[in-house]
């Protein structure tokens, strides 16, 4: 299949919150209370919310920019491509990357909501979720119809109440909601707990995608402070191994039916190896660990259950039998560093090569669309879908690459840059001294 | 190639010490405090070594129990199969299994010989050290020349006395060391510190492989103690890759142009993952990081460097050109639990359906001997190095299952056997009172 002839539906992409966000979603009497964006004198921008500031106002957000200011963290509005918080903007930037339609995590208030989780005051905690979501489902994404998949935010804090806002946003569409690879490590307890029961069903009766990106709530993972932040930066998205084997031997899947997880960005060319290893694991260790699969191996009830994306993947796509042909997505990662934009169509040509074209359309769309429930061509004909399509309706928008200044994690020549430049570099923007 | 036609070396199977193990390697002066195994008025047995205990005496060493019992720790010497600790019981097992040589690691002192290390008496522990090796080459390897790979154990503490530990063994023989997937998670600084480089030196002059154990530092990888062991089983060797990525974007590779690694138990079928991953990490991101491969992509620097192995692994077979087929070597990790003894040959032969001779053999022996530097055909004609003439050798092997008793992690009827089981087990092994 040629570039052009891609329709590409992207299950990661990532949303800078704009300004006055909350003004359209919240009653008056909540409104002094919602977290706003604060100019500082240094002329970096912040989230500002019950008396704390939140600076990684677009963490990593460097779309657009050449690749030596990768490192550069953005920290004022200024410095950051517009198609990232502004939604026309953000359509633009996916026309001409032929991108039909994705869905977008949050990045202020956390992947999956931590932010409002650590509130105190948890009547105020739900409130400004409940106005995130309706900001995301209602404006961001419905601004254009057909072009969004989008994704709700849990009040992790409560089951109970997680299960009501699922329920909640289903009825405005919203078949997508964020969890933790490992709410443990948030201090909640683990999935294998029955705690989440409530939040699981409710999933499972609305046919709600519980989606799981990569660092919500395992950490980063890194060996040394000493390591090059290379190290990091290859390990991070299959680290989600280990909370892919933690649904898959839990009793989550095998008690709720119907329930799907997507690991969102964890690659997908480690899924046959890791798949094989689980029903090793399976045949020689279940006589004394008590698992109990019935008539099924492990690997076929994972295919059941989990969608899988990548970004860039050779192996995995050769492999796209062994890792399931019909849970495999893609994603875009805009406006990350990862991000393949505005080549998408190219790059995934290039890696497409002697796929039959009936699981290319699987991969590049129709596994996203089924499982998480756009019905995207009620929006606009099938043909207009296609990335070729997509790019002519946006002739005029910008793809120069523009410096965006801002320090760099080290300016020590001669040496790696190492996860202590990142992550001081990372604290730093955390301790700015309040005005 | 069928079954019996295989030659098989393998890279990964471990040592239980047997009693007495320092008797002939120290001289009078020392023989008093040198480990000793104690057995205790339960009818358990620890090694005893300056006044502390160390239970397990051959950790998971499970072989040839029924699979109901592999969660059952063996507590003294009468609940092992002889093959794990008598020499001659392992040649007659390595024979039924048509094994032609193996590498052994360590069970009391630790993968890399932190038992060593932890002694205040520095003196005392580079002489036991050193009496340790000299028994593993001398005693254990020497007793079947061409049987084994030796490998020595490196006084981790002082990279000083590695470098000449690493010479010494050399010169009888000795081609392989071990050490940790991760230092600093020992106390010690990380591979990125120089502070390793004479160690990295002798290796590299001597060559002499860096074995990389999983669980050699990093800790065992666990989600929750809630989760099922399960999880724990499956991700354990996948873990690797933190290690492999430490390794790849480290300084060490492109320092010391000989030197190499393997990972021992690592798995291969997420390594063509892995590669692609790190190349296009490389090509994102090398303009910031400041990473410098020349001329090459760090996938084939990593294939110059890295011997990597598996026990059972159809998808790293299958894609065995993008983990490098000249660097993959095999396993059979007798007498832990994951070990397909005493069907090796059977099982490998399903695995390698419709792959050519030449890379079976470079997979099954070739590999291993070059990279171990065993010369096994000078010991024996080629010939009588096949699984099927090595099985005719040995006819008189019981291969029946026992049943050794024991205590199972839980008793506990309806749910399955969890990480806090598993742990608790062996730590109230740790925990026996002293007599």
């Amino acid at each position: 299949m040629k570039p052009e002839d891609f329709i590409l539906v992207s299950v990661d992409d990532h949303v800078v919150e704009p300004p006055g966000m909350f003004k359209q979603h919240l009653p008056p009497q909540w409104q002094a209370r919602a977290p706003r964006v604060v100019r500082k004198k240094d002329g970096s921008d912040v989230w500002v919310f019950e008396g704390a500031q939140i600076p990684n106002i677009g963490l990593n957000a460097v779309v657009g920019r050449p690749p030596e200011e990768y490192g550069m963290e953005p920290t004022s509005f200024d410095q950051l491509r517009p198609g990232t918080f502004d939604i026309h903007a953000r359509i633009g930037d996916m026309n001409v990357n032929g991108v039909l339609a994705q869905l977008c995590f949050p990045s202020f208030p956390g992947f999956c909501g931590t932010l409002f989780a650590r509130q105190a005051d948890k009547e105020l905690a739900v409130t400004m979720l409940r106005a995130y979501n309706d900001w995301h489902i209602d404006e961001w994404a419905g601004s254009y119809p057909g072009r969004f998949i989008p994704l709700a935010l849990p009040p992790i804090w409560d089951p109970k109440l997680m299960a009501d806002e699922v329920r909640r946003v289903a009825k405005k569409g919203c078949h997508a909601i964020s969890f933790s690879e490992n709410p443990e490590k948030l201090g909640f307890p683990s999935i294998h707990n029955e705690h989440w029961d409530p939040f699981w069903k409710a999933c499972n009766d609305e046919g709600t995608v519980v989606c799981i990106h990569i660092g919500s709530g395992a950490g980063m993972a890194f060996t040394s402070m000493e390591a090059p932040v290379d190290v990091m930066i290859t390990v991070q998205p299959i680290n989600i191994v280990t909370c892919a084997a933690d649904l898959l031997w839990s009793r989550v899947l095998r008690t709720f039916p119907n329930l799907k997880f997507a690991l969102s960005e964890g690659g997908i060319g480690w899924i046959p190896y890791f798949l094989e290893r689980a029903d090793y694991v399976y045949k020689h260790h279940h006589q004394w660990t008590f698992q109990d699969f019935g008539k099924k191996l492990p690997s076929e009830v994972f295919r059941e259950h989990i969608i899988t994306c990548f970004i860039d993947d050779k192996a995995g796509i050769q492999n796209r039998n062994l890792v399931g042909i019909d849970t495999i997505t893609w994603e875009c990662d805009y406006p990350h560093s990862d991000t393949t934009w505005p080549r998408a169509p190219e790059i995934l040509a290039e890696s497409f090569a002697g796929v039959p074209d009936a699981d290319v359309n699987k991969i590049t769309h129709e596994n996203a669309l089924r499982h998480f429930r756009l019905d995207a061509f009620k929006h606009r004909p099938k043909a207009k879908c296609r990335a070729g399509a997509l790019r002519a309706e946006s002739p005029g928008v910008d793809l120069s690459l523009k410096s965006q200044g801002g320090k760099p994690p080290s300016e020590e020549k001669g040496r790696f840059v190492s996860t202590k430049d990142v992550t001081t570099q990372l604290a730093t923007a955390f301790s700015t001294p309040a005005e």
